[in-house]
């Protein structure tokens, strides 16, 4: 046979799986103190969990989140909503404000009140049903009022705000019976400190305020938190940051460079790691061809790993070729075309004694960030984390309770 | 206002949801009994539903497709093995074999018995750790022989066959306990029948079997299907086909040319379609930027819809001012960055009554297909499929039972 087959020492974890993301709820933690530290006492940070806490598993998340002392939540849609308050309610935190970004759509009014969720309302239409709702009730409902400043993707517009702003006072007061508990807006491009609509957005959000009286405000994502105090107002949202990844690394420098953000940013503790079991090892020649399509050809007699993440894991088939996995603190590319649920990689110079030692391979980690895997795959990190698959385990690093 | 508000006609069932994927299960079912007729009577058909069913839901494929008279199944991991045997037991569908390509790893010998899961052996360790436990168990086990012809992926390489074909009949057969009920091989180029891959993986695969007796053969993949009857054997392992997409269909074309392909591939049913509910509409001015990074600056006064569908529901970044949703019958460009949980399509010239009793828009459909979108974002329908978000709410059409 020639070659000494490797007993790997695998991780207990895998168990059924063949692959792991470890999620270190401490860091995520640890992130919102950061951030939460990064504003004034007066200025309330929220956890944004929206798509499953960008996909590392809301009913995780959100409980440490609270445990943290995070006391609003931000969720996209009302299924997200309802998810959430059951989350939270299951874990003993009552009565924490859930909002949802993508507001009330007819027919959602009761689930709306059933789960005490808080519209972050859009556009006039949805304010008048709601206003129709609380004058029915007769009791005062509450919403987030989204007005938009220069993204056009959602909150009400300028003629909108307009006839809102005119008729406040009179009898076609929309904001009648409602209890707008923010006026939010969203920045574009906050994740580049020096963009001009970073300010252009801040003017024309600080404009309009005083026409709401002493409703509290709320401008900052992740970028804004790290744009300095005069975006903080009453509550910053941020969301990528909580999950280790600083808005404005693109991947490209291994390190993020304190010179060119905030020196908050190397604050950030990374969140994720993924490692997968090794299903094989092969020996294969020189001039063999590797993976489908047989795009790889090697080109000396190689050791070959094959694990069991694809790219139905959420392992983009675009890092096929390009991405490398560790082994031990040694380099192990990814050779040939990534399949649907298992890749080859390249282990020839992975010492053996490192071989046999070794529990798996790494995927993401200090050798391989999010963004980097980003970078390399031709996206930003927010798409890497959301598209983490469902096949892989989750495990997690300080949860309140025993995963089930 | 100038604007007048669309009611849009919201179908019943995106409910809490903002989209809705819907799973047409009597065209899988319908697309299983096509490729099942490519073959011939002694060939069986196997539904390959590892991945979750390629993203569509093994808990409803797999039901379906047994109704439909698939007698086998192959999924990858232990983990999807378990959950499949429990899918098919809760249906009544007991006893029926299923593959779990991954291989049996240590420690994971008790579930592979308790699950009557029938490992596809990839090495020789593994072959051993099966043989010792059917000798201290003094029962024959099952399994599939995975010999590789051509990928340097998953199953034994050229040394590890001729040496245990050397010892077949000997004290060291490493096959003694062992039932095998399939010699395996897999296509790296299936998909390109004039690909010269084939006919030498064909080679190489038909020239071992006389070496291992009367076990039954299994080579192909959905475009080995396509091949013709030399490469049908005893078993064909279809996946991505029973899902609507032919192997070939690179998305290029908008419509399959039958001279291309064999005449079966336009029988192939498309199987999910995909709306999207209108979060809101909005005028927005020449000159405006609309999205993250504020990328794209309108070139006409428009109408904006927004709706609730973003990378973090599986709508590849990639297409953000590429691709293109359907308001019946009319096109709605996506204009912008793509955002997490939303984007936005210029809805300018949809007129103004079709807005009105749209439904909400299609972003999957006949207008575009699966492999337009994998084109269009650099991968292959494979990886959209399984990338498929579970945000999205499922309706399934044809299902067995009804879904919870």
């Amino acid at each position: 046979m020639g070659l000494k087959r490797c007993q790997m020492g695998l991780p207990h974890n895998f168990s059924s799986a063949d692959s792991l993301i470890t999620i270190d709820l401490d860091a995520i933690a640890a992130n919102w103190q950061t951030l939460d530290a990064m504003s004034g006492p007066n200025t309330l940070t929220a956890g944004v969990v929206k798509a499953n806490a960008y996909g590392l598993g809301v009913d995780q998340v959100a409980p440490k989140l609270a445990a943290a002392g995070c006391r609003l939540f931000f969720v996209m849609s009302l299924d997200e909503g309802i998810a959430l308050r059951q989350i939270l309610d299951a874990n003993g935190d009552h009565g924490m404000p859930i909002f949802c970004l993508s507001g009330m759509h007819l027919g959602q009014e009761d689930e709306f009140l059933i789960h005490r969720l808080v519209p972050v309302i859009n556009d006039l239409t949805q304010l008048a049903r709601l206003g129709m709702r609380a004058q029915s009730q007769n009791m005062p409902l509450p919403a987030a009022l989204h007005i938009d400043t220069g993204m056009n993707r959602l909150g009400l517009n300028a003629d909108e705000t307009d006839w809102l702003i005119e008729h406040i006072g009179d009898d076609a007061n929309a904001l009648e019976g409602i209890e707008i508990a923010y006026l939010m807006s969203h920045l574009s491009s906050a994740e580049a400190p020096d963009d001009a609509a970073n300010a252009t957005q801040l003017r024309s959000f600080s404009d309009l305020r005083p026409f709401f009286g002493g409703i509290k405000a709320s401008l900052a994502n992740s970028g804004g938190v790290m744009l300095g105090s005069d975006y903080h107002f009453d509550m910053v949202r941020p969301g990528i940051a909580l999950y280790g990844c600083h808005p404005a690394d693109d991947g490209k420098k291994r390190t993020v460079v304190t010179s060119e953000l905030r020196p908050v940013a190397t604050e950030l503790r990374p969140v994720a790691t993924w490692d997968a079991r090794i299903l094989q090892l092969r020996r294969a020649n020189l001039g063999e061809a590797v993976g489908y399509g047989g795009t790889h050809i090697l080109t000396r007699d190689s050791l070959i790993a094959t694990i069991g993440v694809g790219y139905a894991d959420g392992y983009r088939r675009a890092l096929g070729g390009i991405a490398f996995g560790d082994i031990g603190g040694h380099s192990a590319p990814i050779i040939g075309r990534i399949s649907m649920d298992s890749m080859a990689l390249d282990v020839t110079d992975v010492p053996e004694g490192v071989m046999q030692s070794a529990g798996g391979v790494r995927l993401i980690g200090d050798h391989y960030t999010v963004p980097m895997m980003a970078m390399d795959s031709g996206t930003i990190s927010y798409e890497i984390m959301t598209s983490l698959g469902q096949r892989p385990h989750r495990n997690y690093i300080g949860n309140l309770h025993q995963a089930s």
